[in-house]
């Protein structure tokens, strides 16, 4: 058995993980998981990804059996010693995915015939090309493949107090960035410094993977997904940087803003309104509420106060996302008006309703993990405008 | 038409690109693309991949006509400014792929029916739901999805002047970064922290995207693809590190090792060996020859000098694999027995071939970028054993 080196959790928590997907697999009346995407593969087995197109590792996960991990050659040694189970079988081509083996494999634990479950829809990617599944299904006629979006994600979004561990240490190396970056700023910066600055410092503090959008200045002030431009902050901008980091594959996602002087009087109050209401909503978490109803209770604070979200939020469609460990930033629940998902405890997500104004980008997001009685805000900190030297 | 902000080319970049696909697309009877993985989205478009499994960014690449982006609307704004075309499409949805916008678009372009390239096959990936490929395929059931892997790749495998330039620079700050580093290292530091300072420095020196392998001391020289862990270094340990940064999104990827304390003559002989073979390849890269045949070159060094490099290699399977923009950061051509490809001027590849010991693993990989009279070393540096304070 390995020593989960990559992911470093003990191997209590992978069994805790495989146990639950097995009570929803007989709920759904699967006989196994057919796990080829990266981080629904490392969420499982604890080894790492491959970094390229040429090594698809896959995990069988049959609903009665001892689980197996496929994994290329070349890397068979270091995965072997992060897997928490001790079934890995090895491959030796780079030319896609081992149909043959595969298969049958997947008839020796039980998987040759029956309803599989597989990542085929919602917020799922198939991690090996479509061609070699098409192989694969055919190699397996008996086997019907089901979408279990619905299951990996019922596992994934709960998450552990060692996972709330290491969102919250991102959180706070995030905070940590952001409160040493501000002060360092002045006017005649280009967004694209500003944006290094702050990547080396979430670096130095412990973070890893860093990543961040930016938007400065009059007619910017939509550019809520851009990457940074040569374009330098002047007297008088609003400076919006949204990012973050991982801390041991775990992510933090939240935003920081500054002028370049003083605030104006309307940019301090509709900061001011932001934190009230992102704040209001935060507080109306627990578990047993659901998400569309936590967008709804944003939607009444700005009615209260004489706005229509609706039509002055920026376009996001949802004003929150889970975090977690995984392929990309983002995961369910989405907090917004289509998503019925029962909020429950051990839930990560963010609560970042936003809006942009011809005077500014405005957000006070909250990275929060869901408890017993309501919610840890996990990136407490000042949420006023910073003041960037003019 | 977006400044292409992103990416930063030119919009001729993008025109040859787009061009050279259209070539191949008259050859392949191909009507046109559908473009969903991130990777070749961006590369044919400027516009930057969405972070998250939320918002699926495609690309219509007709072979008559103009293409079209499809992108969510929350990030079109930015997306706009990036995309180096003129036409591109909103959705708003969060749940997945607008399929009856695509259907009707690809209709509207001239892929309603006939043979359209897809991401079906050989390094490729969807990066779209599977079950939404499916119910776009019911849809449009006069058009012919065929696996158009061969055409992605011959088009991306040939790099512009920018390209090279940005792969140069992403070497050159890994060579820096391993100059500074290798002289601050001490026994007694874990693979931990050699990691973070490698990192660190890779970010002060203007790299983005650092990533590394390590392994040191003995029982553990066969980690070619491990993350750190807390093994401290002791005296005689060998260390060795594979990794780079990206430049501008494209990217470096070779290896630098040390003793801690002198070397014993078996490693330093080693070590040279391997880079006196490593350079007998390079130097046989020339537009023209098989990239098979480099691999054999390699064989046929290792004979002359007493060894089977079948027996003895590390079992990566290919000595060498392309590098480039994208989702991973290997690429074709693999620099292996089973890859017919000719090489021509423009490509970028590594040749990095590598033995394990119980006295060291050994390697002196080379990035290189064909000329149209051989090849251009990216990362020339010096590749003997250096030494860390013992």
């Amino acid at each position: 058995m390995g020593i989960a080196e990559y992911m470093r959790f003990m191997p209590g928590e992978f069994e805790k993980r495989f146990a639950r997907a097995r009570e929803l697999m007989e709920r759904d009346n699967l006989v196994g998981l057919f796990i080829t995407e990266g981080g629904n593969y490392t969420y499982f087995s604890g080894g790492q990804r491959d970094f390229s197109f040429s090594r698809p590792h896959i995990l069988l996960l049959p609903r009665r059996g001892e689980p197996v991990a496929v994994v290329q050659k070349f890397v068979v040694r270091d995965r072997i010693r992060e897997i928490w189970f001790d079934d890995v079988r090895v491959y030796q081509t780079l030319t896609g995915l081992p149909v043959a083996l595969v298969a049958d494999l997947m008839r020796e634990k039980g998987m040759g015939e029956g309803r599989v479950g597989a990542e085929l829809g919602y917020e799922q990617r198939l991690g090996i090309p479509f061609s070699d599944f098409s192989r694969l299904r055919k190699r397996l006629d008996q086997t019907e493949f089901m979408d279990a979006a619905d299951l990996l994600w019922e596992v994934r979004v709960i998450k552990s107090p060692e996972e709330i561990r290491r969102h919250r240490r991102a959180c706070r190396i995030t905070v940590r960035a952001y409160e040493a970056l501000f002060p360092s700023l002045r006017a005649g910066m280009s967004e694209r410094e500003i944006i290094e600055r702050f990547h080396r410092l979430l670096v130095e503090m412990g973070g890893t993977e860093p990543w961040s959008f930016i938007c400065s200045g009059p007619g910017n002030y939509n550019g809520n997904s851009s990457g940074p431009t040569d374009r330098r902050i002047r007297r008088s901008d609003l400076v919006w940087i949204d990012g973050g980091c991982t801390y041991r594959e775990y992510a933090s996602d939240f935003c920081c803003t500054g002028t370049v002087g003083k605030p104006s009087s309307r940019q301090r109050k509709m900061q001011e309104l932001m934190e009230e209401i992102t704040r209001a909503v935060v507080q109306r978490v627990r578990p047993g509420i659901r998400a569309c109803e936590l967008d709804e209770i944003n939607n009444i604070e700005w009615k209260k106060r004489g706005y229509d979200y609706g039509e002055i939020n920026w376009g996001g469609g949802r004003i929150g996302h889970g975090l977690g460990w995984g392929s990309c930033l983002t995961e369910p629940p989405h907090i917004a008006s289509y998503d019925q998902t029962v909020i429950r405890a051990g839930m990560v997500f963010t609560i970042e309703p936003g809006i942009n104004t011809e005077y500014g980008s405005f957000q006070t997001e909250m990275d929060i993990a869901v408890t017993e009685e309501g919610c840890e805000i996990l990136n407490e900190m000042d949420r006023s405008l910073r003041m960037i030297e003019g």
